[in-house]
């Protein structure tokens, strides 16, 4: 039986980490020195502990190829947080500065560029058959896509819940549900344990974000004022703000955001969904989330996987009570 | 026997186009009026033009193969255009506004890596061999690194012509080479035949950049002086005032660039370096490409491919006298 934080699993995400700076200094004597920076914080790797667990569901076991798969995954994944965090205008990344700012956004446009460049070379190297590399293409492309559409919807005020799930479903849900599957894939599982294994990963993906909503609305109450007050001022809405905004305090809400924002207006705005039930509703969406995706594990044959991901589970869904 | 401006060429090429915008198109719907206003000005496609002439060196006859390859290369290639528009913070692109300039800087990063990874579907969809795909993905880390090394050596006085060549062979000439052999390979030729391509297309590459250097010493005065300006402010040096820097002159054109650069000074280092002899250094240069390239070209195979490289060589070479 295969633990989440067995040494084993460690080690294989250590070999991907080593896989990613190795492949990322062997190819620009120029950024040698920001990769180290980049990776000095140690990431969470989630993508590629996906792909470790989707492998587990297979029959086959080819270590190497999951691990380049996943440094692939992971290298992707890091060019889209530094683009990000160029438009983002973000200072902190993984507890230290982030690229844009240690480096200036010049700098990260071309770095992000160079990753993703590299992520491609390692899958060319990998040869992988042709649907995997299309689905992930379009994976790729659907982060993009999910991408613009936050981008387009900033300031709009009468965003859908369905349209926030959609941008989410695009920015973080299709590299979970891609990394799950695909590690399945690779190692020879059943084609409707692949269908299964991405189910589950998109649900992961859409819980861990709607989770990261709520995270804005716990702890010190001037540390969550500030946080939520930079991304309503760039005007990100997260799911609580939606619902508020579509609720009996949703007149009030579209007025302070729509003006200039104060720290009293925030305040406000914290206690107005707060008390529009916003934080109760998004909670419920994850509770609902929760159950239906441990049934989907529950039903996944008894492979080293269904372990893993129960006790997966509650790390993506119990973050905030 | 093909030639360049034949009906046949140019129905290639608009297919070619025809499929570079259908494919982003088909990929996001936020992006389809930016997509048409990004084509509008219509490009030169000549990595397309570069890969057809490369088909015709081959056994086989593949032209759907072709053109999706082709599309794949130029929408790469128009992607590193719009990232390349906001670190130089361009107005213009081809005679339009640029995608920073009309839509925002953070738009340009969505949409430079938006086109990367429909670049990365259409080659997914292609399934071209392990080979040809590693190659390809290293001239586009090439690409990235070439940027990154002009990028790193802004405001340096001491830049070697060697240095220059190398940043230029990264930013241009990759994927001339690249285009023209892989059109080759995809089409079977000769193993030698696709490998003489590879080098033929590299120095096409090489000397296109050298004579975008030329163009900023010819035509109306005025209009000279305003373009290398803005090159010279932001740091950039092409070989003339590499050359310049090197010469007789060489501390007094270092002074005026490690200054301020008025209209004036800029008159100067102009003057100094037609007078120290840097274009005529340039245009030997150029001189001495063409006529291995020429070379090169007549030692390959009786192939249209064969003509059709050289009657492209003077649109590369004779651009400026």
């Amino acid at each position: 039986m295969v633990h989440l934080d067995s040494p084993e699993i460690q080690s294989l995400l250590s070999e991907v980490e080593g896989k990613i700076v190795d492949n990322l200094k062997e190819g620009n004597e120029y950024m040698k020195s920001s990769v180290d920076y980049l990776f000095s914080s140690g990431g969470k790797l989630l993508r590629p502990l996906l792909l470790i667990i989707g492998s587990e569901a297979g029959r086959k076991k080819d270590r190497s190829e999951i691990i380049n798969l996943a440094a692939a995954i992971e290298t992707l994944h890091v060019a889209t947080l530094i683009h990000d965090d160029i438009i983002d205008e973000s200072e902190m990344r993984r507890g230290i500065q982030s690229i844009q700012s240690k480096y200036s956004k010049d700098y990260a446009v071309y770095m992000g560029d160079f990753l993703l460049s590299r992520s491609f070379l390692i899958l060319a190297e990998l040869d992988i058959p042709r649907e995997l590399g299309v689905t992930l293409a379009k994976a790729v492309s659907r982060i993009c896509t999910g991408e613009m559409r936050q981008y387009s919807n900033r300031f709009n005020l009468d965003i859908t819940p369905m349209e926030y799930l959609k941008i989410v479903s695009g920015k973080t849900a299709a590299l979970f549900s891609m990394g799950l599957s695909a590690g399945a894939y690779m190692c020879d599982a059943d084609e409707a344990v692949v269908k299964k294994l991405g189910h589950i990963g998109y649900r992961l993906g859409l819980a861990f974000q709607l989770q990261d909503d709520l995270l804005d609305y716990t702890g010190d109450d001037a540390v969550v004022g500030k946080e939520l007050q930079v991304d309503l001022i760039r005007g990100y809405y997260g799911l609580p703000v939606i619902h508020a905004l579509m609720g009996d305090h949703g007149a009030r809400v579209r007025t302070l955001l729509a003006d200039g924002l104060s720290d009293d207006d925030v305040d406000e705005v914290i206690h107005l969904i707060r008390e529009g039930g916003s934080i109760e509703f998004t909670k419920d969406l994850v509770v609902r989330y929760r159950n239906k995706t441990e049934k989907m594990i529950q039903g996944l044959p008894e492979t080293p996987a269904r372990s893993m991901l129960l006790e997966l589970l509650p790390r993506f869904f119990d973050r905030i009570h």
